[in-house]
């Protein structure tokens, strides 16, 4: 993952699969590549053979399982998303909590073929706890504002320099702050306040002008990354 | 659906995905063809889109959430595989059971599409509740023979007579009896006791010539509904 | 169980426990007395001992688990509950949800020790289904209105007239209606309707004068048991 | 709690509870008042009450639930098990594993009512991550070896080995060494190699004279602290 890590996680609205997702694929692509800038997407196990086919940017799972190939049904493993073309998965999100000798099995499971791992968490006390199984990312997400339009940045800049003072503790863990990211004021402040980058999901799937917001997200978070330096 | 009801559940095995998956998709396809028999196959979903645009044979997902569209991640809805070619849905598998509502739920979501579903239970006694919520088939399955090598039909042949009795107070379901099926004979006893089909997966995804068991499967099943008209 | 049937669940508030559960027990009690009807409390595993002991209204644990004794650690089993004087369980609420299996295997143990069962659920599709797995009585609550204050019987007169309906495609099994009943009136119309009995939690455990509210609710199904007949 | 640790589960065997329970409780306490030991005995909800009242040894819950108290349904509170006289609860334990939010929950909430716990952990890259979360204690147990006979002082002692040289990373937290501890020896062994005590269920609560097994578990535990010191 290259600074400012963006993650833009599709979940199941109408727009995250199909040909709506594959549109709003293609313009975050647009961005990604006008600005040189990595654009992840999280996506369902449906939708990842057509987008990292018919796409450059890395695809990720919105979850995956730890347990190893074999007689599970409807279980969807890491040999199987890299098998078409992700790059990484997602991991407790949420609206997907797992436990933690699950999350922990997942992410050997995913370095162990090479995938990149972002694991959710919803408080600053577990960023250290996570980090120390070695995910590649914590995207720390306070799930009351999640898809509530009031950004973490604004309404709980602690949680994001807590969060980032505790990642500290821990070598090579990118921190991630998500929850209601909707400007690019929003994605200025997370990077500004520490964090590596920002994760957010409805303000573009859900947006009239999905590539317009993409544009000022990535613009803010390039500006904030360049200032912090 | 049509009789024999014949289901190749690809569960997580090394040989359920990739190239070796869709390599056993289509020695299923040739019997399907060579038989002028339907067979469904229930793959992992990671798998539909590839399978169902390279075959004509019916794709099932292994499982699929009920919930609407919206704000979820790592779910799969009836409307994403849809999206992706699948005409159906296994729901409550043993290695993946759901809860009632959520059966229910999952089913009237498959029916609004036009999908087709099978629900799985362990026990007769199960048969009736879960008809009367009116999958395309119910798949009765006594956990502790699934992947065993020794079928339902031969150790425990009143479970399937029983469900069969239990299923014919209910119109318009399917019974699809599985559980360590593995030979012809399996097969041909199972509708010999009156099951509208069979369910296996271990006995071909762990078959060194698959093709060969799926033929033996098929020839028997077709054997065992004629003589039962 | 004798009709009308009143269940009070209660919960997990602060006057479900310890000397305020013990007083609210025991008004329940005075109310049951003087009317001579049956009520039933439903109450934390840790309060079943000492209320059984002090009291003589039947006590039900609000949860119980189906698996056998054994290396099982944080399950509560039928045995355990029947040792410290319950006399049945409620299953399935709507905030202990468990599967099918799971509901059929606790509800096999619960009558093998001749204790009584509650199953819950939200639907009235899933009446007939449960009842086929004999409870003693269904539990209709739509979970929208538990704990509105908005009572099934005025909001969704129509789950309670259609569950009645159903269940009486099968014999032997009670039909409770539950879900925001508040007042007398409440419970007169959800008996009018055709329930066997009323099921509530919040209106009791949370009123200032529980006592008196229970008073209302038992007159008015008294009343409403007295019409029907 | 002081050492060396000893915590006795009594999971959910025919021995667990009742009259068979108590009885083997008040051998337990035998045991702890003739050594001057405190041994810790982790009971079914349901006995809680019973057994704190009857003995002075400290009893502690199987499970407790993080949510705050309000509108659950057969959850069992902090506050609960204190009410009837817990002293503090395992938590996590393999046959009852929860989400690693869910854990820090109810950490919070034992604590905040001056209660002790104790995490369990099935591998030693979770020990400190658990740890970091301020249990009193955490008991490591590899679960192939849960209630196997065999120990995990003899069959995996790097698992003691590595767990104790984990937790030195943390302060002020205990490490427990668990699974398949059956004999004096396997007791000795595990406090030898550096653990603060023991956790055991089925060697005592499925012995023909448990009162004998603790007291040799006692006599040895003691010993190998005395050396260590």
């Amino acid at each position: 993952m290259k600074k400012p890590i963006i993650i833009i996680n599709f979940k199941a609205y109408d727009t995250s699969f199909g040909k709506k997702g594959i549109e709003i694929a293609k313009k975050i692509q647009n961005v990604s590549k006008q600005y040189s800038t990595e654009i992840i997407v999280s996506v369902p196990a449906t939708m990842i053979y057509q987008l990292s086919s018919e796409l450059e940017i890395p695809v990720f799972a919105e979850h995956v399982d730890g347990v190893p190939l074999g007689a599970y049904t409807g279980s969807i493993m890491p040999e199987m998303i890299k098998d078409v073309g992700a790059k990484g998965s997602l991991l407790n999100h949420s609206e997907k909590r797992i436990r933690l000798d699950e999350i922990d099995d997942a992410l050997k499971r995913l370095r162990g073929l090479g995938l990149e791992s972002v694991v959710c968490v919803d408080r600053y006390d577990l960023v250290v706890p996570m980090s120390l199984l070695k995910p590649t990312a914590v995207l720390i997400e306070p799930p009351e504002l999640i898809g509530s339009g009031i950004s973490v940045s604004k309404a709980k800049p602690e949680v994001i320099t807590r969060a980032v003072n505790e990642i500290s503790k821990v070598k090579d863990v990118y921190l991630v702050a998500g929850a209601g990211i909707t400007t690019g004021e929003d994605a200025y402040r997370a990077i500004e306040l520490g964090a590596d980058g920002i994760g957010l999901a409805s303000a573009v799937m859900k947006a009239r002008d999905p590539e317009k917001i993409v544009e000022e997200l990535v613009i803010n978070s390039l500006k904030a990354c360049d200032e912090n330096e």
